[in-house]
C-alpha cells in the first residue's frame, strides 16, 4: 500500500522517485496523483517528503485536484535554458530537470525512474542529465522493488474500485451471452436481423459500447477467439470471422475505469448450441483444475506454488505443460494467474518472472486462470476469475458468474 | 511517409531503429506493424532492410498479421540467459537484446529508441546492454528526425482513416448539441428526465458511448469545460458541475480509432440559450481570426508563421498573447495548431517547439485552433478544425460542422 513507499525506498537505498508522463493510463502517475486530465507532467518524490507535481500552465487546475504541491514548467522558462544549452533542445530540457530536482532538494543519491512514456525523448534527456548531476544516479528496475510491491497490496478503497469494475465486467459478459444466444442460425452461423452473418467485430463493438455505457474503457482490447484462434492463448480473434455453433469461444475481457484506472480481468469459454464430446471433456478438466486451485489458495504462500500445482494437475491428466516443456505450444502453456490493479498484469506473479516477493499476502488481487490449448484440434479453453486476499485470511471472488460451457441458443 | 524512413536514417546516421512495447496506443509500433493485439514486442529495423518483429509465443498469430518477419522470445529462452547473468533478471534481458540485435545483423552503429513503454525496466536494461555492445550507441531524440518527419506527411490511406475519424467526431458533436438542447431548464440549469441536473459527467459519458458505438476510443478524455473552466485551455471540466445556460462551453474532442490508431481533433465553443454581449463579441473575434488564418494558409510555409500571425491579429484587438508575454495566463495563450496522426499532437508544430522542418508541405494534417481565455471573466473560446494539405497545393477541411456559438434550447 501507499504507506509502504517511504520504507521501501529506504530499504532499497532510493532517495527519490521521478515519475514522468500523463496522469491517464500511466499507473505510477495515477497511483501517486489520483489521475486526471494531465497530459504531461513530472512528479518528484523525495524519501520521507510529500511528492511535488510539475506541469504546464494549461493543466494547473487539473493538477491541483491531486492535492499535491503543484509547480509550473513555466517557472523554468525554455528560452534562457536554450541559450544556456547552445540552442540544444535536449540539453535545455536536461537543464530544466536538473533545476527541478535541485529545487525540491535532490542533489545527490539514487533516483528511480517511473512512467509510461515515449522512450526516445526521456532517454536522450537522461543521457544529457547524468553528467550534469554527477552525484545523482538514475536507476530503472525490471523488477521494481518500490512501487510494484506497494501497489501489490490494495487498501479498501482500491478493492471497492476493482469491485465496481468486476460488476461492470460481468454485467457486460452477461449481456454478451444474451446477445449471442438470441441470434437465429443458418448453416451453423449466427445471423443478424439484417440477414448478414454475425462477426467477431460485431460482438466486440457491442462489448465496447456496453463497457463505455457503464463507465469503463477497453484500452487493451478484448479476446474473443473462436476455434483454432481459441487455441492460441493471446489471439484476440479475427474481426471478420463469423460466430458459429459448436466451436470453443475463449472470451477474455479486461477493461479499466474510464480515464485509465483500475482493471478487472475475467474469462469464460463458451460453445454455442452444442459442443463436441472432446470439448466437453477438456472443458470439464479445466474447470476441475480451476476448482482445485481455488480451493487450495492459502495466504502467506508463494503464488508460483500454484503454477507448479496447476502444471502437476494438467500433467496428471496427460497434457503437455510449460513445466515439462518450456517451448510447448499445446496443452497448458501460460501461468495460472497474476496480480491486477492499475496494471492489467502486476505483482504478485505466478509464472517465470515470479520472485520471492510474489506472495499471497492480505490485500493482493489475483487472477486464477488455468487453460488448455489445442490449436491443432481447433479448440482452446480458459476459465478466469479475479480474487482478493482478505484481511481475515480468506480469498474472495469479486463477482460471481456462471461457468456454463454450452450456451443453448434461445431462438 | 513510410518510404522516407531509410533515407532519413541515412541522413541522420542511424543504423537501426529499436521499437518497444505494445502494438496498441504506441504510435511508433502501430506505424511500423499496422497495430493489433500484441501487448509486448520489440521491432528492429536495420537501415535498408525490412523490420523484424519479436514477440511472445502467445501473440505469434497477431504478430503475423503485420506481414513482417516474426521471431519469438522463446527462441531466446530466459533460463540459460539467467544462468549466464548470475540470475540477474535485468542483465538476462540485456543479454537477450544483445543476441536479438546480433541476430538481425546489428553489431555496431547508432540505434535510435522508440516506443511508449514503462521507462524503468527499459532504462535499466539499456544501462546493462550498453557495455555489452561497445560498438553500438543507443540514442533517443527529443526532436525525432526519423519517424516523426516520416509520420508528418500522410499517404492517401492515412488521410482516409483520419477522414473516417472526422466523420465520427463531428457526428458525435452533432449528437451532443441535439442532446444538450433538448433538456428542459430550471433556474438556468439543464434538467434530466429524472428531475436531476445534467452534469458534465453525464455529457461525457454520453460522448464516450457514442464514440464507442461508432468505432472510436477516447484515451485522452474530452474537454467539456464551462465558464471559468472554459477560460483555462486544458481544464477538462469538473465532472460534478451542472450544465448551465449563458456560459461559454469549450468542447474539445480528440478521439482515436479503436485499438489505438489515428486521431481526430475538433473544438467548438457554445453558449446554451443565450450569451452575454461580451461573450458574443469575443467569440466573433476568435471566429474572425480563425477565418483569416484559414484563408491565409499556404503550402511550403513554416507553420510557426501562422502562430506569429495569430498573435498579431489578437494583439491588434487588444488582447495579451504569449508573444507579448510568454507567461500570460489570459488572452491568447497557446499555439495555433499542431500536426495530428497516430499522436494527437505531432509534427508539424506551430508553437515554441517548432523547428525548421515544421513546414506546411503536401500530406501534412494540421489543426487550426485560435482561442481566447479569460478565467477572471469566467469565459473562454476556441474554434478548431483539422485540415490536410492536398497534393494540388490547397488545404481541405476533413469535415464540415457549423460555427454557431449560441445554441437555442429546443424545449
Amino acid at each position: 500500500m501507499k504507506n509502504q513507499i517511504d520504507s521501501l525506498m529506504q530499504e532499497h537505498q532510493i532517495d527519490a522517485l521521478l515519475v514522468t508522463g500523463s496522469a491517464m493510463h500511466n499507473p505510477a502517475m495515477v497511483y501517486l496523483t489520483g489521475g486526471g486530465h494531465i497530459t504531461s507532467a513530472d512528479l518528484i518524490k523525495i524519501r520521507h517528503k510529500p511528492a511535488v507535481l510539475f506541469c504546464g500552465v494549461m493543466e494547473r487546475d487539473e493538477a491541483a485536484k491531486s492535492g499535491l504541491e503543484v509547480r509550473l514548467f513555466s517557472d523554468y522558462p525554455l528560452k534562457p535554458l536554450l541559450e544556456q544549452a547552445g540552442q540544444d533542445y535536449t540539453r535545455a530540457l536536461a537543464l530544466r530537470y536538473r533545476q527541478m530536482l535541485l529545487d525540491v532538494g535532490l542533489n545527490k543519491g539514487r533516483v528511480a525512474l517511473y512512467g509510461q512514456v515515449e522512450i526516445g525523448p526521456l532517454y536522450g534527456i537522461l543521457k544529457e542529465l547524468t553528467p550534469l548531476l554527477p552525484d545523482v544516479e538514475f536507476v530503472g528496475f525490471t523488477r521494481d522493488p518500490i512501487l510494484m510491491p506497494a501497489m501489490m497490496t490494495k487498501d479498501p478503497q482500491e478493492i471497492e474500485r476493482i469491485r465496481r469494475m468486476a460488476k461492470i465486467t460481468t454485467e457486460v459478459v452477461g449481456r454478451t451471452a444474451e446477445y449471442l444466444t438470441h441470434h437465429r442460425v443458418e448453416d451453423e452461423v449466427l445471423i443478424k436481423p439484417d440477414g448478414k452473418p454475425l462477426t467477431i467485430a460485431d460482438v466486440k463493438s457491442r462489448i465496447n459500447l456496453w463497457l463505455s455505457e457503464l463507465g469503463a474503457e477497453n484500452p487493451e482490447g478484448t479476446i474473443f477467439a473462436i476455434g483454432r484462434d481459441a487455441g492460441v492463448p493471446h489471439s484476440s480473434g479475427n474481426p471478420a470471422d463469423f460466430v458459429r455453433l459448436g466451436k470453443t469461444i475463449v472470451f477474455d475481457i479486461f477493461p479499466c475505469e474510464a480515464g485509465g484506472g483500475y482493471y478487472y480481468d475475467f474469462t469464460r469459454t463458451w460453445s454455442l448450441g452444442y459442443a463436441a464430446d472432446e470439448a466437453l471433456e477438456l472443458y470439464q478438466q479445466v474447470k476441475n483444475v480451476y476448482d482445485t486451485i481455488v480451493s487450495e489458495l492459502t495466504q502467506q504462500t508463494p503464488f508460483a506454488q500454484y503454477q507448479q500445482r496447476t502444471c502437476q494437475l494438467f500433467e496428471a491428466l496427460g497434457h503437455p505443460t510449460i513445466q515439462s516443456d518450456p517451448q510447448a505450444q499445446e496443452g497448458y502453456i501460460h501461468s495460472v494467474g497474476h496480480g491486477l490493479g492499475l496494471h492489467v498484469h502486476e505483482m504478485p506473479f505466478s509464472g517465470a518472472v515470479a520472485g520471492q516477493q510474489d506472495q499471497l499476502v492480505p490485500g493482493v488481487v489475483i487472477t486464477i486462470e488455468p487453460g488448455l490449448y489445442y490449436p491443432s484440434r481447433e479448440m482452446g479453453f480458459r476459465i478466469e476469475d479475479t480474487y482478493f486476499a482478505r484481511e481475515d485470511g480468506g480469498f474472495e471472488r469479486f463477482a460471481d458468474y456462471p461457468y456454463d460451457f454450452v450456451l443453448p441458443m434461445r431462438t
